[in-house]
């Protein structure tokens, strides 16, 4: 029986030990071999002269990774040779180790990790001002040793480019997530505060690994019963649960709440009982939460309430929030995403409401700018608000989820998307402000400087529905602390760290990542092509569409507009002017088609048929190759990853599998679909050594999928 | 406002002469241009000197045919330099223009068509013993004009192969078709006697254009009703319409008729109150239908009754109703396609039934077997009855409705499968004996010839479904004619008749119709597999079918035997044998692995995963790659196809392009399906560069399609 019983145990051992289900993320301590082994075994033990949680966090993590890389245990605290000091600035320890010239280069969160050899003993020094950075710091050793890159002469300093490193979480309290495609919310509000699950610490630990300190909680579409006291207590379990790992909370709110709430009469900025009952709810909301992070508000758009209910402007309503955060040191995140079903080019709207608002900003105020002026597209030029508000501190609102680029479905590498908009030089002042300069404090200086993003969490148990997809929040972590990285550094330490080291695996496979943006915008938009998704969910093509009674500019074909002259949005001076919005030269160059990057071609001119790009293909014949060569580009993906089966598990092998797969059906389905309908339009054959639509226009405009905006 | 309505005409006029919707088959008659003109314009007149209904057919024909091609009225019936005469060889002008000695060399229906020069008159004779054989000569001469083949020295004698070349048509009398992909019957039951369709005639002025001269009106699944007099008075009004085009009515019968419809206690074939039952019902057919052809049947065989029932032999049911039919000149034509639910290889059993027997048949019997010796699959040997029966008549029965090949939706030319039947030699007394010369009495004398297939005819306005599975009932009625024919030849004639004389059409789409049917093989079942369709209907992939309670030998898995070790049905000695029912070479050729012609490799044998195909590939990865190439086929005709646009007639045009869609997602369907199944067995990787499935296996295991087997 015993025997058994020890069988029994002997097979499910190699189960439990290789099972791989993506639940581990980036945080993967293979145990070293070779050399490596060797260097891993010189460290003896963690040592600190400081309590907290925090710490305690960060020895835990050192060691149990320890344990995991080595099999060795170096929890004893005994400082020796290869001790591993962790410890603030201030910590004892470090002063003697450091000098304070050697501390001074460090700015707010950021860390030191050094080797210092003193008498004939070998330290590893990780040090921060803030107890945060101490987390960072260990993570980021842990990442040289999971990389292969770590030693025992390591020279590190890190200080990140943001103060605020902020997640959006666009999660309802119904637990549904709006544009979620890995499952319901993670925060069980039904259960909380009482219950707390594992994964709000399994959460913070993830983010903290990549250097994000912020989230916010809920829906930019925002009820104002976040704000009733019952969920306050819940959002103060959260916030106790992630204090220790850095990561501070913030909340969506919405406009109305004093009215819908409060039970006042109206939510008018300039209304003195408003501004009363809003101090009061942040009162409440620092007693619970003393570190709470701010407000993210999006107001008067898409139906949303707002300061313009009352006639007042943008500035007044921020402003009033910002008053009421202020003694607090909270901040306000208010989005310029605004447009109105007016005639005005929905990509000039957000400009032209915030321009004149410009100076008008309290300095806890920051405009949280979506990196297009439309929407999360899979190509946009970048908004020109960059660089346009001279005298309001701006960031970045980028979108992590793949609202428009398949959902959790398609592999699709996002950091070259968000470096593309990060590197934009908007020449606000001649050549050189880029995005990421004027965002970060280098060009104007800011009290606040921050960078957000939609998150693509939720409680799938590999936490974004697709395991590549975790390279794109690991991304945004990485570009959020340092946007020089390049996407093939940040692609070579995820790659590293979640799959494998081996470079059979890792060179083609980083391939892939790194062009598979600009494959994902070949099969669905390419030359500039935007917004024809299906109505809604926005999962699959539908330039077709056109529902009755719904506004134009939620209408593929008030972006497209194909006809039998051309296709593509006329944005220049004789269009909607809209490239008047950008500073020169680029308002010219985008104005002139035989100037305008062509991956933008179609965003601003309507481009006749037959005008020939620059390789010599008529604009069709060059659509028709952009979308073959997505295509082909999915296939090979998957020829790519079927190759890589022996260097990875068998779940998370198959799973990825299975999502190439649907990602190359769809990406049939969307060549097909675009080349179909906007043939009705060319009247001109699909280049003849093109693979041919598989499919019929008139059965593709049947496909309603049952799909909502939230999972 | 008559200006207006002139307008309208005008309009309408070349829709009218252009429109093209597939209902005139190959018998469209462009205007003659240039040479080929003027050629068309030395014929002046037809002249014949006899009477009847066929004549005027015929005469017509031609008249209202050089009408089109030249403009020219040419139905004057003045004998004049360039007259076409046409008669009997019992006719004086014919008897005036051509020597006894010439005539002679005509047998059964076939025609002659020579150019004579008499005195300083130039003139074309068609003539035949038949009268049909005069329309078959007129059909033939207006072909040669067609496709550019005719000249004013013409010098052809034409005689048909098989005396009874027939049509089955499995057409219930509720006007649902077993098999049938093209629209419902074209009998309307109901209609009948009284109403006759327009498409009556113009049935049998098609199957008389390519000498078809026999037809069975309903399934061989047959009901007794259809004896019944309210039914033979409808058979009998079809008759009446089909005689003038020399096509000869046949009927399927129930052999239960007696006791069914008779109200007999039973239908034993030795119980004389049975035999007298049938003689009676034959008096009173042929009252009705002087020339009525004859019964079909299929007894004790997937559920229907038979002399079996009674413990009689199928000869002892064959010969009564041959007795009845006897003094009529009526004939009996009995399907060996006969298995039951038993031990033996299904492949074995119609075999083992009927070579016991042999010698036993009337001689106004025939025993019509199935091309293969399972079921019209896409590819089979032939059936190792042909040859075996050494004193009974025997006929092969193909099958033009493509239940087994994609339906009305593929493209498959089947002329190419055809000719792989007739062409294959038995072996039967040494080498020499194909199935073509055994049945076509050039090796054994009998006193009847036949060749039946069953039809690919619906009331679809282009009859078959798909405009290329026209080309099945044409090559199907010219090999009956000329089973000497090429593939080639035939597909010839066909697309200039039915398309277009231009070599850049022309040559294309006949390397494509030449190629299609092993495309199909190969994206559905290469390598001597067979039968892994989809229950009941048989469109799509089930290689994992399995149907609770059913029989095993309609179980995928009979067939294909996927395990471990590896693939295909053991059919040599040391499985079922089923290769002991083919004469030397063959027995021991199909027997050894290496001997065994690799298109028929896992019909005969049990493979192994790893063994070496002559290209040196494994079994599995040669498997992987057919799948795939026959999917790259469909591709590649899809390109072939668009790129014929200027070509064809846009309606015909888009309605093939559309099909080859179908055909090319399904040619993915069939690989994806079977390759991930089998692949479930071999535990082998795809081979890598080739290009991956789309589909998950659990998803595609889930389609069950609403089919019937009818239409």
């Amino acid at each position: 029986m015993k025997y058994t019983v020890y069988l029994f145990l002997l097979f499910l051992l190699p189960l439990l030990l290789f099972a791989e289900d993506g639940s581990r993320l980036w945080l993967r301590y293979k145990p070293l071999t070779g050399m490596q082994k060797e260097k891993g075994n010189t460290f003896s033990s963690i040592v600190k002269d400081e309590r907290s949680a925090t710490l305690d966090i960060a020895s835990g993590e050192l060691s149990s990774a320890w344990k995991e890389l080595t099999g060795k245990d170096i929890s004893s605290a005994t400082l020796q040779d290869g001790s591993i000091v962790i410890g603030t600035t201030k910590s004892k320890n470090i002063r003697s180790l450091l000098t304070g010239k050697e501390l001074k280069d460090l700015t707010d969160d950021g860390f030191i990790i050094r080797s210092v050899k003193k008498g004939n003993r070998n330290y590893t020094v990780i040090t921060s001002a803030e107890e945060r950075g101490i987390l960072y710091g260990v993570f980021h050793f842990l990442r040289l040793v999971q990389t292969d890159s770590f030693s025992d002469n390591l020279n590190i300093v890190e200080n990140p480019k943001y103060k605020v490193r902020i997640l959006n979480h666009w999660d309802n309290l119904d637990r549904t997530i709006e544009r979620g495609y890995a499952g319901y919310s993670l925060w069980k509000w039904d259960e909380l505060p009482n219950t707390l699950s594992p994964r709000y610490d399994a959460y913070a630990r993830a983010n903290a690994s990549i250097g994000i300190n912020a989230t916010v909680l809920n829906n930019v579409n925002a009820t104002p019963e976040i704000l009733t006291g019952a969920y306050l207590a819940k959002v103060k379990a959260l916030a106790d649960v992630f204090r220790p790992y850095g990561l501070k909370v913030y909340l969506a709110v919405n406009f109305s709440s004093p009215k819908e709430l409060g039970g006042l009469s109206d939510s008018d900025p300039l209304n003195p009982a408003v501004n009363k009952w809003w101090n009061n709810k942040v009162k409440d909301i620092y007693k619970l939460i003393p570190d709470f992070g701010g407000f993210l508000v999006k107001a008067n758009s898409e139906g949303l309430p707002g300061p313009q209910d009352y006639g007042r402007t943008h500035a007044d309503g921020a402003n009033m929030l910002a008053d009421a955060l202020k003694p607090y040191g909270g901040i306000v995140m208010w989005r310029a995403f605004v447009y109105n079903p007016s005639n005005e080019d929905r990509a000039k709207q957000a400009y032209s409401e915030f321009t004149p608002l410009d100076g008008q900003f309290r300095d806890n105020v920051i405009i949280q700018i979506k990196n297009g002026p439309v929407d999360f597209q899979p190509r946009e030029p970048f908004s020109p608000l960059f660089g346009a508000l001279r005298d309001t501190q701006e960031m970045v609102e980028f979108q992590i989820t793949q609202e428009y680029l398949g959902f959790s479905n398609h592999l699709v590498y996002l950091s070259p998307m968000f470096k593309e908009t990060l590197d934009s030089d908007t020449y606000s002042d001649g050549e050189g402000p880029t995005i990421a300069k004027i965002t970060d404090g280098t060009l104007r200086s800011g009290k606040v400087t921050a960078i957000s993003a939609v998150a693509n969490i939720g409680e799938d148990t590999n936490w974004c529905g697709h395991h590549f997809a975790q390279a794109n929040w690991y991304a945004f972590g990485r570009l959020a602390w340092n946007h020089r990285l390049t996407s093939e550094q940040i692609a070579d330490e995820w790659i590293k760290m979640t799959f494998s080291n081996n470079k059979d695996f890792m060179n083609p496979v980083k391939d892939m990542m790194l062009s598979s943006r600009e494959t994902t915008v070949d099969y669905m938009m390419p030359l500039g092509l935007h917004h024809i998704f299906a109505f809604g969910h926005h999962y699959g093509p539908e330039p077709w569409g056109d529902v009755p009674g719904a506004r134009p500019d939620w209408m593929p074909w008030y972006y497209h507009n194909a006809d039998s002259t051309g296709l593509g949005f006329d944005r220049t001076m004789s269009g909607s002017n809209a490239v008047s919005q950008y500073f020169p030269p680029l308002n010219n160059i985008y104005n002139d088609i035989a100037l305008c990057p062509e991956n933008l071609l179609l965003w601003f001119h309507h481009v006749p048929w037959d005008y020939r790009l620059k390789d010599g293909k008529t604009l069709w014949d060059g659509l028709c190759y952009k979308y073959d060569t997505g295509v082909r580009q999915v296939r090979a993906y998957q020829k790519l990853w079927d190759r890589m089966e022996e260097y990875v598990d068998g779940q998370r092998f198959r799973e990825i599998q299975s999502k190439l797969r649907v990602q190359a059906r769809d990406a049939v389905w969307w060549k097909d679909a675009c080349l179909l309908y906007f043939q009705t339009f060319s009247k001109r054959p699909v280049p003849y050594d093109i693979e041919r639509p598989v499919h019929e226009l008139e059965d593709l405009k049947k496909i309603k999928l049952e799909m909502k905006h939230h999972n």
